[in-house]
C-alpha cells in the first residue's frame, strides 16, 4: 500500500486578499465588473488600492482556501503554490502552515511581489475581485514534487491556474503523476470569465484528466454556452466522474453517471461576504468523498462549510468545521 | 482667528495588528499575560507569530484608531507616527489616508521594519497584546509639524508613546506648540501596565501639560496606586480640566471640577473583540467637545462608538459612525 499522508493537495495561486467595503455606485465609479474576477497589473493594482476604502488583510487564493477548508474539518491537506520572500508572502505561509497544512514552494527571490487580491465586498454580500498575480506567474512543473502528489488521495487545482504562464504545465504534470499513482484529479472552473478565456482548454481537461469536477451554475453555462443551467447539466454528465454543480441560494447538485442529488443549501441567518464559498464547498465535498461518504451526504458536508463561510467577512473559516459538521449531521 | 483644519490630531505608534484567536490555555502555554499590552523584541515577534493560529492583519495603533473612529463621526483627523518604507507601512499609510486623514510623517528609509501588534482574542472577547514597536522607535520631535498641531482644536497621545526612547520629546514639543497656540492637549493613560513603567511621568504631565484625560478604571487606580475606583477618581479631580474613566460594562465617569457625570454603557448584542475599545471612546468624547457637546454627551457619543467597535473583530469602526450616533441620540 502506498503512502497517503495527505487527503487533498491543493495547487493553486498564493494570494493575499485585501477586503474593504464598496456599494454598487462605487464599483461603477471605479469600473469595476461587478461578482466578477478581473487580473490587473501591478500599476492598476496600485491605483486601485489607491481609491479602495479602509482594508483588512488575510490569507486566500481559492484553492489554498480550500485547503484551509478541509483542515479546519479534520483532512490532511498540501499547498503548491508560488509566493515572493517578502511580507505579505510571509503572511500566506504563516496561515496555511499554522493549520497543519504541508507547504514547501520556494518563495521567488526575485521578480514580482506576492500576489494580491483586491476585493470590493458591496451591501448584497456579493464580492468583486480585482486580483494582481504577481509571484504566481513563477509557479511552474518545478515546483511539483512527485512525491506529494502520490501521497495525496485527491489533486485538486483551480481553474485560475490557467492564467498565470506555465501554472498548467504544473498542472498537467501534476494530474498524470496522481492518476499514474491511482488517485483522483479535481478541478474547480472558478469564473465564469476565466472559463471564457480558456473554454477549449477545460472542455480538453474534462474529458483527459479531472474525475470531480466543481463549477457553480455560471460557470458550467458557460463552459457548454448552453442555454440554461438544465441543459448544461446534461452536457457535463459523462464527461467527468462527479461533477458538483452549486447554485448559490439555489442549493447544488451532484451528478455521477445516472445517481443525480438535487441538494438544499444550509440555512444562514445572515450572508456577509460570499468570498470563499465555492472553495469551502469544494473541500467540504472533497473531505466527505476521502472519508468514503455517499455523493448526497458530501454534498450536505460542502453546504455546511459554504454557510459558515458566507456568514463573516473573509474566505475561510472562523468557527472550526469538524465540530459544526458533528452538530449539524449529528 | 487661526487656522482650524483639524478636529483632532493624534499622535502614536504606527502599528499594524495581527488579530487571532486564541484560547487561556494557548495564552498559558505561550506565558503571556492576559489582557495586557507586553513589548516584544524581533526575535519574539518571529517566534510567537509561529506559534500563532492564522491571522488577519489590519491597521491599529491606540491613537491612529481613535483619529480613524473620528473620522468616521465626521471629525477631521490628523495623524503622526513612524512606519518604515516597507509592504506594512505602505498598508498603515493606505488605511488612514483613504479615511481623509492627513498622514505626513516620513516613513524611515532603514532600520527596523513596520511595527506590528500580534492579539490573541480569547472566546471572552478580551485581547492579548504583543507588540513590536519596530519602526516605532525613530519617532522623534523633528517628526512634529508645528502648522499641523497648531490647526488642530485638541492634539491627541496615546501613553504607550513612552515606550519608544524619543517619543516623548516629540509629545513634550507637539503639547507646547499645541498649548502656545490656545489648543488642548488630550493623553490617554493605554493601559495598566504602560503606567506602571512611567507613573511618575505620567504624573508630572497631568500636572503641567494635560487637559482632556483618558484612563480605565486599572489605569487610573494603578497611576495613583489608589485603594480602588473611587479612591482613584477623588485624586484625579483637579489635576486636569476634564477626566473621562472608562469602566467596560460599568459604563463611564466623566469627571470636571464639580462636574461629575455617571454614565450607562451602550448596549451591545454580542461582544466580540475588545480590542480598540477606548480608543474609540476617545473619539467620540473628542468628537462631541470638539463640536460644543456637553460633558455627559461628550461621553455618551464616545459609548455609542466604544460599542460599534467592541461588537465586531478588529479595532476600528466597520459601520459609519457618524449615521449611528445620529440614529441613537435622535
Amino acid at each position: 500500500m502506498t503512502d497517503t499522508r495527505f487527503d487533498v493537495v491543493g495547487i493553486g495561486n498564493a494570494i493575499v486578499d485585501v477586503l474593504g467595503h464598496a456599494d454598487d455606485h462605487a464599483l461603477a465609479e471605479l469600473g469595476l465588473a461587478k461578482g466578477a474576477m478581473t487580473l490587473i497589473d501591478a500599476d492598476t493594482a496600485a491605483t486601485l488600492y489607491e481609491r479602495m476604502g479602509p482594508a483588512v488583510e488575510c490569507s486566500g487564493g481559492s484553492a489554498a482556501n480550500t485547503v484551509a477548508a478541509l483542515a479546519s474539518l479534520g483532512g490532511r491537506g498540501a499547498f503548491v503554490g508560488k509566493v515572493r520572500d517578502d511580507e505579505l508572502g510571509g503572511i500566506f505561509r504563516h496561515d496555511i502552515r499554522t493549520l497543519g497544512i504541508a507547504f514547501d514552494t520556494d518563495p521567488a527571490a526575485d521578480g514580482a511581489s506576492t500576489a494580491r487580491c483586491l476585493i470590493f465586498v458591496t451591501p448584497d454580500a456579493q464580492r468583486t475581485m480585482q486580483t494582481y498575480l504577481g509571484a504566481c506567474v513563477d509557479l511552474g512543473p518545478e515546483d511539483i514534487d512527485a512525491a506529494v502528489i502520490g501521497a495525496a488521495r485527491v489533486t485538486y487545482l483551480e481553474g485560475y491556474l490557467w492564467d498565470p504562464p506555465r501554472a498548467k504545465e504544473a498542472f498537467v504534470k501534476a494530474a498524470t503523476i496522481a492518476h499514474e499513482a491511482g488517485r483522483a484529479v479535481s478541478l474547480s472552473l472558478s469564473d465564469p470569465f476565466c472559463v471564457d478565456r480558456h473554454r477549449a482548454e477545460f472542455l480538453e481537461l474534462l474529458n483527459d484528466h479531472v474525475d470531480v469536477l466543481f463549477a457553480n451554475e455560471t460557470e458550467i453555462v458557460s463552459l457548454y454556452q448552453a442555454p440554461g443551467f438544465d441543459a448544461a447539466l446534461q452536457q457535463v454528465r459523462g464527461h467527468c466522474r462527479i461533477a458538483a454543480l452549486t447554485r448559490s441560494e439555489k442549493g447544488s447538485v451532484v451528478i455521477s453517471g445516472d445517481e443525480v442529488h438535487v441538494l438544499d443549501p444550509e440555512p444562514v441567518e445572515h450572508v456577509i461576504d460570499t468570498t470563499g464559498a465555492g472553495d469551502a464547498y469544494a473541500a467540504g465535498f472533497l473531505f466527505g468523498l476521502t472519508r468514503g461518504h455517499g455523493l448526497a451526504q458530501c454534498g450536505r458536508i460542502g453546504s455546511i462549510a459554504a454557510a459558515e463561510v458566507i456568514s463573516h467577512f473573509g474566505a475561510r473559516p472562523e468557527t472550526p468545521l469538524d465540530a459544526l459538521v458533528a452538530g449539524r449531521l449529528g
